[in-house]
């Protein structure tokens, strides 16, 4: 079977969002075998919404649509399927229901075009939305399957994730199972991994290599096919094993971890807790941290310690440091990561200071990073970065440094 | 003139990068007054390729193609195109030579298939490349205008906007000019903001109102076409009127602006600094300032206080506070607040405190935030929120609400 995904908004025709949903939908039809041939984007128009219907319907057996399942007026997608399928529209008890419940949790008075988002394709599988009110649905007609997803990815991701993937592997029936693993590398450039891994990658057929760049993150997506999911399984172990035996040394972990989470992990194994004072990262390494349900059990706190005095007075960096050494240095990275640990009372300690930029500061260029990582009855270790990017980009790979350091350093 | 975007390349279609691409012409396109209808994405398949132009000449003025001009076999656009409309292929000289120069310059010897990038269409005009090899080029047959373009967006862009806005309007003559103003708003829902507007959404034609919901936030965009952009910047005027008239109270900036900038700005001009103590929000707040280049004029740093010890033992949160109204109570927020700003000695605070979730704390339910602000020689506010999110949504729109309540207290 192959796909065709529709995203219906004029935002995306009027240059306002990048069309993430149909990229996180390509990629997750992809993983279970189905073809993607076609993205359409079309605006808020139900006559141009049916032209792209009709086309879809010609090429495509699977046809998802994002958007226009909303409150409003120019939330158009199901009225326009409904009427070009004869189908009625139907109110679905369970998503009023739910939506209800939204109102009362909030204690927000529900307007009347609400309602309208409980409406669906009578006979539709109905996909609950557990992150927002519009519920999706799935709908057949003469060897057809029409998806309809809401628009914004943090309600359509986890319903597409959750219902809409075993909805649709359900209609493909028996096939060949695909398995599918991506590796995640911190370290090294996408040309430089790829050109140790050239010869792999050029002999690639099943299982196969994808390498992708993204957030200054390298990963490879390999996938295998087989009758049997086990067999499939083990094509994937033995190129992994052949991949990480060449650039094992940036590898950190599989599918959608990532950095701090392997962090959280490593610290909840060993029973570590960790305190942190930033200065350039401004408290990223903590949010970061605490945007992780069940922080609190390794987490004890930290200090965004912007300035110098902060630095002196509140993690007590002695002032002969900041005059001798500066702000800027390994020895004031040090003295904060030994300093906040003990102040919050924790096992561990992890300190960034440094120029973000765009600015030089203490003569150093933007980008240069000290990092400083303390464990209880470990030597604290330093590293010093020198990063190129942007403000933020300097900020963000500052802490994915950070990061590795305390992962090399916990599992050493 | 209307226009389609069509995005050739099979690693969108996998889900391995967004079609940013169409967004950015969208938006320039916009600009300059030429309304975009669709967007479509193809593979590198020549077949499906010659459907989707077969589709797009139906429905499309000005086609532009973006990717697959490059020098490999499965680099197709121009060769299909060509075939399409029965025209040939031929080398363009000054782009053959500029490409010679490319290799010269960095030292590498330029294979064959190098050459394949300087064919143009026939009779086409050529839109020189500044920043790769592949030339764009501009081909008129039958009222279509097609436009290739290169798939990298460093090439891409800079080509558009020197030589292929340029080339379009030429093509469009004489047009009325396009004012385009977003108007941003925080703490209303899509649907009650439409509801407040109905009558002005319903009847609007010049200037059209826009509205979109993202990221806990509405926006509306209005667009007013006008031979003259001074009327046209007037009639945008007139409607922003009568739409802040009814919804004032929760508009909170222009265009590209976000609330923390508002904030970074506000305390900027009154001249003020700020100390932040927050606890669900784990360093959020503290993180979004300082990704503002010249966050330290105005931010002095704080404290993550994500325990009871740290909100105790570092803030100076009294005892008794916790132990009688909890760490998530009005009474804790104002502490924090009050203190963290004489800890830094800054002009004004601000504090976080609540369960961001998903479990419940102190018998509070996820979602219950108290935010506090404190600003010298005024009462410290207050405020109870009661979210309704995912973990990392309550403590995205906890931060939104806190600079909200921040920027009303400095404009008092």
């Amino acid at each position: 079977m192959n796909a065709e995904i529709i995203a219906v908004g004029s935002e995306l025709l009027l240059g306002q969002i990048n069309n993430t949903n149909a990229r996180f939908l390509s990629a997750q039809l992809a993983s279970v075998g189905v073809n993607v041939y076609f993205h359409t984007v079309v605006g808020d128009n139900p006559v141009r919404l049916e032209k792209v219907l009709e086309v879809a319907k010609g090429r495509s057996d699977i046809i998802i649509l994002t958007g226009g399942l909303g409150p409003t007026k120019d939330d158009l997608t199901k009225e326009t399927i409904a009427r070009q399928l004869g189908v009625e529209l139907a109110i679905d008890e369970v998503a009023m229901k739910s939506i209800e419940g939204y109102f009362n949790k909030t204690n927000r008075t529900m307007t009347e075009n609400n309602r309208k988002q409980a409406l669906v394709l009578k006979g539709a599988e109905v996909l609950q939305n557990d992150h927002g009110m519009a519920p999706g649905m799935l709908f057949t007609k003469e060897n057809h399957h029409y998806m309809l997803l809401p628009g914004p990815p943090s309600e359509m991701e986890p319903m597409f994730t959750k219902y809409g993937i075993p909805a649709i592997t359900a209609k493909m029936g028996e096939q060949a199972k695909i398995v599918s693993r991506v590796l995640r590398f911190f370290g090294i450039g996408e040309a430089a991994l790829e050109t140790k891994l050239e010869d792999l990658i050029e002999s690639q057929s099943n299982p196969t290599i994808a390498p992708l760049a993204s957030e200054s993150e390298v990963t490879i997506r390999l996938t295998a096919s087989h009758a049997s999911e086990k067999t499939a399984a083990k094509l994937i172990d033995e190129l992994e094993e052949k991949i990480l035996a060449r650039v094992g040394e940036y590898f950190y972990g599989y599918d959608e971890t990532s950095l701090i989470n392997e962090v959280f992990k490593l610290l909840k194994t060993k029973g570590l807790t960790i305190a942190a004072a930033e200065s350039l990262t401004g408290g990223l390494f903590q949010e970061q941290l605490t945007s992780l349900s069940g922080a609190s059990s390794v987490f004890k706190g930290g200090i965004v310690c912007y300035t110098n005095e902060a630095k002196v007075e509140i993690v007590k960096v002695r002032k002969e440091t900041i005059s001798q050494d500066g702000a800027v240095s390994a020895a004031c990275a040090k003295e904060l990561a030994e300093n906040v640990s003990k102040l919050l009372g924790a096992d561990a300690g992890i300190s960034f200071t440094g120029v973000a930029g765009p600015d030089e500061l203490e003569g150093h260029p933007a980008g240069t990073v000290f990092v400083a990582i303390h464990v209880k009855g470990k030597a604290t270790i330093t590293e010093k970065l020198q990063l190129a990017g942007t403000r933020e980009i300097n900020r963000v790979r500052a802490v994915k440094h950070g990061c590795r350091l305390l992962i090399n350093s916990l599992k050493e």
